[in-house]
Formats: C-alpha cells, sequence, structure tokens
C-alpha cells in the first residue's frame, strides 16, 4: 500500500519525489548503482516524505525546500532500513528480498554508508542550520535508539517507560523530524514548528506501537514478513510487556524461562502470542497506541480546515487502522 | 607511533582534540558510551586531524574552526573504520582488538552509524555551506571507493588505473578534504584551497600506496596485525598488479589461478609474495608512491618557510618511510 492512495493531497509531490530520491542516489560505480536502483524500485510506503509534503501545505506552500527535506528524511530512514536488515538479519522486508539477502553483509553495510552520504549531499540543497540541526539531532537519537534495543534484547524486565524511550528515539524521532522539516520549509514560526514536531513524536509513537502489535497480531501475507519475528528475535515489546506485569508472579516466571530458552520453535512462538493475548497485552497496546493517534489529532485540531489538515488526521488514524 | 612525535607543531592542538573527540562521543546510552571510549582511547596516528592543523597554520592563525574540522573528519574516518572491520572480519587494529571482535558486527554497524550521526552534529558546529559541500563530497567518494573495492575483489586483471581511481577514493579523498578544511578555516582563498587540496590528494595516494606496500612488506609486529591479509581478502594493488604486467603469459596464468583457487594457506600467500618481490613489484609501488608524495612537497614549495610548512613535508616523508 502506497501512502497516495488515502491521501491524495500528496500524489502529485510523491510522483516527484520519486524522480528527485532515484536522481540522488545514482551512481557512478555500477555495482552501487545498480543497489540503489533496486532500492529506489522498491518504494515503500514513502510515509515520512508524506508527512514533510502535508506538514509543508498545512503552514504554507510548497517549496522546493520541502521536497529537499522529504529527500532527507527518507534518504536517512532508508539508510537505517538497510542496516537493520543486516543487524536483524531479515531477508524480506515488504514481501521484497533485502539487500544483504540479495547482496551480502558487507555490501549492505556499504551501501547504507553510501546513503548517509548522500543524505549529506541532500542537506547541502536545503541549505539550512536550521535544518541540519533538526536533522543532526534526529539521527543521533535514531542511532542511539538502535543501540538502545539492543541493550535491552533478553532482557524479559524491561520497564513500560524504557520501552517508550526506545520507540521515541528510534522511530518518532524521524517522523518529528519530518513534521518539523515541513513546517521550517514554509518558514512557520516557532510556535508552529514546535507544535509539527510533537504532533510528529506522537505519531511516531503511535506508528511503531501498531507495528509491535501488527508483529503479533498481524497477517503475515499483508505483511510481507512473517508474524512473531520480535519473539524470535529477542525483542520485547508493549504487548509483552503488559501482559507480563498482568499475570502472576508464578507465571510470569514461568513465561520468562521459556523466552530466555535459546531455541525458537513455533510452539514457542505459538504459546508467548497466546499467552500477550489472554493478559490483554494486545487490548492494551491498541489503547495507548490510539491514545497517542489521539493526542497527535488534538495538537492540529487548532489549525483552520484545509485538505492538508484532514489529510494528517486520517494519517495519524492509518498510524493505527493500518494491516502492514 | 602518534603522529605528534614528529610533527611537534601540532601537539598542543591533538591534546585539546582529544578532549573535543572524546567530548561529541559521549552518550547517555550505556552500552554506547562504553564502546565509545573504548574508541577514543584507542587513539590512532591522528594524521586527518593533524593535516587539518597544519593546513590552517600555513595559511593563518588556528581558530575554533579548526578544531571542529579536526573532529568531522576523524569521527567520518573512524565510522568508516567501525564498518572497514566489520567488511573485513578483521580482528586487530593497531594491535588492538577491533570493535566487532571485542562485540559483534551487529553493534559494530550501529555504533558506526552513531559516529556517522556525530559526524553531523560536529558539521553543526561549523556552520558552513562550503565546509559542508567539502564533507558531503568526500564521504561520497569514500563510501563509492569502499563499493568500488567490494567490485573488483578477486579481479585479478585490474587495471592499474582502476586501482589509482579506487586509492583517490578510498583513501584520498579524506586527506584532501582534512586539507582544504585547514585552508578554509582560516579563509584562505580560493586558490589557497584548491592548492590544498591537491596535495592532500597526492599526499593520500602515496599514503595508501605505502599501505599497500607495508601488507607485502611489512613488519607484522609494528603494523599490529599480520602481513599477506590483502591476498586473503582478495584485494589487488598496486605491486600485484605491477608484478602481473611484468609476468610472462604462462607465469601470469599460473600466479591467478593460484590467486583464484578459494583455500589461503600461508604457503599460497608466501608464494605470491615472493612472485610480487621477484617481478619488481615492490619497488614499483615505492617508486609511485615516492613521486605522489614529491609531487606534494612541490604543491607546498611556494609557502615562505614556516614551522607548519616544514612539518607537511615532514609528513609526506612519513607517509612513505613510517613502518606502520
Amino acid at each position: 500500500m502506497n501512502i497516495d492512495a488515502i491521501t491524495p493531497t500528496v500524489k502529485t509531490q510523491l510522483q516527484e519525489f520519486e524522480k528527485a530520491f532515484a536522481e540522488i542516489l545514482r551512481s557512478q560505480v555500477p555495482l552501487a548503482d545498480k543497489i540503489v536502483q533496486y532500492i529506489s524500485e522498491l518504494k515503500g510506503k514513502r510515509l515520512r516524505p508524506a508527512l514533510v509534503f502535508l506538514s509543508a501545505q498545512l503552514h504554507g506552500i510548497l517549496t522546493d525546500k520541502a521536497m529537499d527535506a522529504a529527500v532527507v528524511v527518507e534518504l536517512l530512514h532508508t539508510a537505517t532500513l538497510i542496516h537493520d536488515d543486516v543487524v536483524d538479519n531479515s531477508v524480506l522486508r515488504r514481501g521484497h528480498p533485502t539487500v544483504n539477502s540479495l547482496w551480502d553483509n558487507r555490501i549492505s553495510i556499504l551501501v547504507g554508508d553510501l546513503l548517509f552520504s548522500r543524505t549529506l549531499t541532500a542537506v547541502l540543497n536545503l541549505k539550512s542550520q536550521e535544518a541540519l540541526s533538526i536533522l543532526s539531532e534526529c539521527a543521533n537519537r535514531i542511532t542511539e535508539g538502535e543501540l538502545l534495543q539492543v541493550e535491552h534484547e533478553r532482557d524479559y524486565r524491561l520497564e513500560e517507560s524504557v520501552y517508550y524511550d526506545l520507540v521515541a528515539k528510534k522511530t518518532a524521532a524521524l517522523f518529528s523530524a519530518c513534521c518539523e522539516l515541513g513546517a521550517l520549509a514554509t518558514q512557520a514560526d516557532a510556535a508552529a514548528r514546535e507544535r509539527m514536531k510533537r504532533f510528529g513524536e506522537c505519531l511516531g509513537i503511535a506508528f511503531q506501537i501498531k507495528d509491535d502489535l501488527l508483529d503479533y497480531a498481524g497477517d503475515a501475507a499483508l505483511l510481507g514478513k512473517p508474524v512473531g519475528n520480535d519473539i524470535r528475535e529477542n525483542k520485547i515489546t508493549l504487548p509483552l510487556i503488559h501482559a507480563l506485569t498482568q499475570a502472576d508472579e508464578q507465571q510470569r516466571e514461568e513465561i520468562i524461562r521459556l523466552l530466555e530458552q535459546d531455541e525458537v520453535g513455533e510452539d514457542k512462538v505459538k504459546m508467548i502470542v497466546r499467552f500477550v493475548q489472554e493478559m490483554g497485552g494486545l487490548s492494551y497496546a491498541e489503547n495507548v497506541a490510539r491514545s497517542y493517534a489521539e493526542q497527535a489529532h488534538e495538537i492540529i485540531q487548532s489549525y483552520p480546515e484545509s485538505r492538508a489538515k484532514s489529510s494528517l488526521i486520517t494519517l495519524a488514524q492509518f498510524a493505527i487502522s493500518r494491516e502492514n
């Protein structure tokens, strides 16, 4: 599913975006060029560029700055995805083979680095210290979030507050940067930028919690990857954190012992999924995701009605209702 | 060996640099902080920061800009080293265990990314579109150089011209950026910047050819890593390229068959090293390295005598005379 199906408002911009994105990725090195072409054809939702465009539209007339910002955020996002797939040893993303599975881990590392370099090129086009500041903070939060996640792998006593910190860094930081950069592109005032920053942060948290929910309760065919991945990868997310707090001590210790076992058979995955469901972990996480989506909605409530405003509201709903 | 032993001119700046570098690396995430502390204590030659300081000194009074630029280039360099060690599966660097061997590949990828993010932070401090432009071009050349190298792995018919292109991108690009950034930090004119850019490019090529030579003829104890690594990693460098052109067709095909064998025993490595030596590959590469060092020397010949000038000349000599 491409985001322009739910927000036709940005359809034209997203078409232009595809050209600009493919253009900046091009390389004189044949191997590099082949891989970046594969990457740019995979597309994905283009949710982050859409957020930049909508946030800009909400505050003024779209300019080239919004396009440059959209290219920057998607480059940064794609770079982290390519490295994530190596870190998580993933073979599929959105139903397509990952770069590490088609080529190898070494090439994926270098192609991810190439995308980071192209991010610098795109930042240069923005010609704005403020934009650079937003992107620098965002990139640092993302990479620290990834390391925080590794640090808490197999930490089955992870506190809910640490989970939110992790989600805020790993995912919401970029959503937040997209929305702030969109406002900045139309030279919106500091208050508007701050508002969009918070809107993106709430949207990003809702989006990630939904991601974590889909890993438990999604449809593998729609997701383009198997469910239960987080259990296999020893990642503890909100549904499980909540389920563990609801279980009595004996049951909790039993489940933790099961989780700590190195072997990950399908029986184990099914048993954990059932436990999470029975303890209300899914509905709890759904409620939290909904409350963040509602906070996002509220933040932009004060804006006069416009196509951009209603698209952003649609996106906030999409973040928690999507099936992939 | 630390660079300040041969260029006392930059000793004070390098001491301040260590503080600034350690400071920008710090992280709130305990795992990340532990690793970046390990990285900052390893030090290394600090050749690139020294180049920034010397190039700045050659053109004017040192300012904070030179320190900021030195931090940027060393961050970028360290990020690529950490990823290189994963790509090459290295366990030792400068005699110390690599991040991937002490932690693991996944953590190394993420820590490298953290260093790229910190590069953005440091670029922000520079507050200069021109500096960003230099760094962006440099980062793109480095990553494309790394991919070009992977593309030509096991390409035992690599042409000498492609080798120089690879070396220019992979190594000389950063040396060149260091020297240009140093000049920029003192607001030197366009001609001076261009001159220093070329100086850095020649120095970098000389430095990399010497690196490739040390891999054949260095002392493992001084290098802190075994010799013959490039043969084991299927990297073809100048000494071997030249040796192959000097051999008759039968001998060339024999050596290529040997190189193409997957197994890399010590006998094979020794045989290749002997072949390269006998065919004059080492002395040829030494001559080329020397001619680049001399070109570098010539470029700054026109400057009036100063401590910075003689240090840069010393560095050009060091690039080709060093033993590690």
